[in-house]
């Protein structure tokens, strides 16, 4: 037996004990009499010691040559420490060391295993196996565990069923580009990998499984955009016989336990906005609502006196942001350089300073009266001691740029904690967005969402204009999950494809399966996904997701430990009857 | 709002009540002035009765409309039933309907969802969307989820961690064959499926986790054989700093478990065997054990007695078959006609009799006396009423034949009882195995697996006679799990490859990240895995996996209801680098 207890279990209580210990050496000191030394494992810290006096020479010497990252086992007698180390568990106690083994050696490892480590991220991701010896990598991953283990149990409880869809399913064109899989017993033929399990999750509902729920691996071939992984997991549920209210309703109450169990927060109930409301309040469809600064709009008020920037303009708008109207001008200009910035892409900004005298100091002061701006605060609800930013622009555009500086404020002020949390419900998407670079609408969601019934007959009059039973779960100005209401008869999904611009047999040959299946009895049902990735890095009060994932990819998509992907033999490529081609450029 | 209450869950104490159900008609019994429906979902079935007097016209016309499989939602007044029906929870109320509403039609399905269906294999396939409207199917899944949950919750309160490995991952040339994945992001480079999580779990050791699991697909592009899936799904464990029998001891822990909460049966401590030990007593290293027929060696008692055919022969080596020495020539000709078809390929059988009154009565009298045969008799433990049954020739052969016999035996008498179960391990694996096709030892387990200690001299001089600390679980004659103490040394990893043929360049291109890892701290480490498919078909009392997994490919590997694999677009070729080739002969 290679230990008796784990490195976190040792007590004051448990003194005079004979124990046996494994793990690895973390620290030593060496005063040359006598020698401490921290062995560590999963559960903690352990203080060993070893002494001339108590020790023989032989094993004394034997600790000595030790090095950081040596595995050994001990065996020994737990003892009270004269210095006590209130700061860990095992803290009150040390171990006599009467024997020690070495188990394997190490090599110095190319950084320190410490919290703050001094390795970068190329390096840790390449000796990941050492990154995760780390605690903040090892506690990120053990967290993900019980997200996990919680999530299932809620869900189970809640009369869900974990039921495993298949990876190696079919290609289709629409939405990202699949991951596929060439097949060997069907020559010419591919397997696609799944980027979501949506049409089977579907099908398990004509099948009358009622409420279906999996964590699973989703692959997308993408151009990795920073923190994007070729593969990520899901929580991904469907139900039967439900309006969007009660979806909403089922998966706020799994939210909500998460927080609760979790993070000991308790949340009220979310608020819902619809999209429009989103754009029109926050210009962005995932707001991040722990702080307020909301927009106003002010072209009623701000147009038609004199200054022509704001006349020309689709919408002047603006925010009240708190406790900032002693900008310098140094910081003013600093955010006008910050909208101008290609990546925001604005021609200027406003502003409008609320005094702590109940006076305006505006950048147009020259255009409006002191009673003009008065109005502005009033509609940005701006207090006095507020700094109001307005852009003006075309609409769409503007609202994002505010957005952008919104969030950038927030940011600044330190109004983005991380242990707070407000999230919401956006309901009402669009059904379709219309594409320039084809020319033609998409599926804002999918091409299985509902449209509204009530905007039904829009559908080929006015697509833009249909709203679709589709929503997303936002939490701290993350989008952690979405989705809607389904299709569920033959006629509207073939009026949905027509829409897309599938011709009749590409919608027969990649989704006739699924029309065909509405034929036999479809319940109307709808479901949603969360990308758990996500879920917990936010949950972990953390932005990133990579130290949520044991073993995550590059931007490139490659796995720089093990070295994938990489070239295979020319007998594989023979086996699946292909070649390898110089791309054309 | 859909439903007020599902199909299964209205009681008599809920008289008088107004509810409103959904769900499929699954029968209509038609009156004329009275009409009775079933409506079924998930949760169970509801009697729903319409007559004239009760409801008016158009509604009653409206229920003599539908048709199987139609999707209804009704709104009515909870009744008593005239006639109960004790054999179902609902069968005391029936729901006196007072509205009634379609949601979907349905065309006739191609095959009755009924538990005995009409539809054959390959249409259940096709429409495995309807299939699971099945009890037995649908059972099957929700079994399956039940299993999988009940894992999940032991190992994490045995403190194992669910970490979530990669899915595109480097493509190995050892074992079976990879799917593989081309990159488009990386020209010309491949990822591969994993056929398991081997080497991340390993690390995963060297990165201080300590305790593994998860529940994982896996893919092997192999031929498949009947029952075979090219992807299936794993319990997948490791533990640090651990021998054999902590491994052992916590998975038999995890099956005693699960026996006992799903099936509600008390297991006994499981017995060990070695893998030598299996061979001689069953002819095969996975031994079905509800039943007994242990093998009796005869070489000492049969041989030199004038009888040729066994005494030129390396084995001799019968069974006791029990209360069949009754069994007509024609029943024994069957056997010797059953062990001489090619499958078993057996040149003959020769049986003894043992006659309720002592006498023995065989095949072979001319040679043998009445104390010869009382010998064998004892040997394999023959009663009063047994029909011994021997086979003879080279020992390997003659060992697996007579397991098969032993087997079709069982089966015949109905000893093979599925509400039984029978668990051992079956320990002390060879490590190497030798490959007649390639002329080289191969792994028995995979190259990872360490040599016993005790056998490591044996690894360059007779590799062949080299045990290792590998392990099968065994349920009922079905090999559930295995697994193995690892190797965790750069040094022992490196003469293993050796040994399979490995290049240093080979190794260390495949697997120089583990070996690198070896030399920074590498934990003594060993695991294990269980076919999650296989063993809750076990569980669940049948001898086929195809019914616990929602949607099972075929045995050309083929998912005939979505029609995959498929041909993909030009342009997606185009854009993997790839062309097709036509194989050559």
């Amino acid at each position: 037996m290679y230990r008796t207890h784990n490195n976190g279990a040792l007590r004051l209580t448990d003194t005079n004990k004979e124990v046996t210990l494994s793990g690895w050496v973390q620290k030593i000191r060496d005063k040359g009499f006598m020698i401490w030394i921290d062995l560590r494992d999963r559960y903690g810290i352990t203080q060993l010691v070893l002494d001339e006096d108590r020790c023989d020479k032989e094993l004394l010497e034997k600790a000595k040559s030790l090095g950081r990252e040596f595995v050994v086992q001990v065996k020994g007698t737990v003892i009270e420490r004269v210095s006590k180390n209130p700061k860990i568990p095992t803290g009150e106690i040390e171990i006599l060391v009467t024997d020690l083994t070495i188990l394997n050696e190490s090599k110095t490892p190319p950084f320190t295993i410490e919290d703050n480590t001094d390795g970068g991220d190329e390096l840790r991701m390449q000796f990941r196996y050492l990154d995760i010896r780390r605690n903040p990598v090892r506690e990120s991953l053990i967290f993900r565990h019980k997200v996990s283990m919680e999530v299932r149990k809620y869900l189970s409880d809640q009369g869900f069923i974990d039921v495993e869809t298949p990876y190696l399913i079919k290609s289709t064109p629409e939405g990202a580009r699949d991951f596929v899989v060439p097949s060997r017993m069907n020559q010419g033929q591919f397997y696609a990998l799944p980027q979501s399990p949506q049409t089977f999750k579907q099908l398990l509902m004509v099948g009358g499984m009622d409420k279906y729920f999996q964590l699973v691996k989703c692959f997308r071939d993408e151009d990795l955009r920073a923190d994007r992984q070729p593969e990520f997991t899901q929580i991904d549920c469907e139900m039967a016989f439900v309006e969007q209210d009660d979806i909403l309703d089922t998966f706020e109450g799994l939210t909500r336990h998460l927080l609760k169990e979790i993070k000991g927060v308790d949340v009220d109930k979310f608020p819902r906005m619809t999209y429009e409301e989103a754009m029109k309040t926050y210009g962005n469809d995932k707001p991040d609502i722990r702080f307020d600064m909301k927009f106003g709009e002010l072209n009623d008020l701000a147009q038609n006196k004199g200054f022509q920037v704001f006349d020309k303009t689709e919408l002047v708008v603006g925010i009240a942001v708190p406790g900032c109207a002693g900008y310098s001008r140094k910081q003013t200009d600093k955010l006008i350089d910050f909208v101008r910035r290609p990546q925001v892409g604005a021609n200027g900004l406003v502003f409008v300073k609320c005094n702590e005298d109940g006076s305006y100091k505006s950048s147009v002061d020259k255009f409006y009266t002191q009673e003009d701006l008065a109005t502005w605060a009033e509609r940005v609800n701006a207090k006095k001691g507020d700094l109001i930013l307005i852009l003006a622009g075309d609409a769409d555009k503007t609202r994002t740029q505010l957005s952008v500086l919104r969030m950038h404020m927030a940011e600044t002020l330190g109004l983005r904690n991380p242990e707070e949390f407000a999230p919401l419900w956006v309901v009402d998407f669009p059904l379709l967005e219309w594409d320039e670079d084809t020319n033609r609408y998409h599926a804002m969601h999918h091409p299985f969402t509902s449209p509204k019934p009530e905007d039904m007959h829009l559908l080929e009059s006015e697509p833009g204009k249909v709203r679709a039973n589709a929503y997303d779960m936002v939490l701290n100005g993350n989008e952690i999950g979405g989705g809607s209401i389904r299709i569920y008869d033959r006629d509207t999904q073939s009026r949905m494809f027509d829409l897309l611009g599938f011709s009749k047999e590409e919608a027969q040959a990649q989704f006739g399966f699924l029309m065909d299946a509405f034929e036999y009895g479809a319940p109307p049902h709808g479901g949603l996904a969360f990308g758990l990735d996500r879920l917990v890095a936010i949950l972990g009060g953390q932005e990133t997701i990579r130290d949520f994932i044991a073993f995550p990819k590059n931007n490139s998509g490659r796995d720089v430990m093990i070295d994938a992907p990489s070239p295979i033999d020319q007998e594989q490529l023979n086996e699946l009857s292909l070649a390898l081609v110089t791309p054309k450029e």
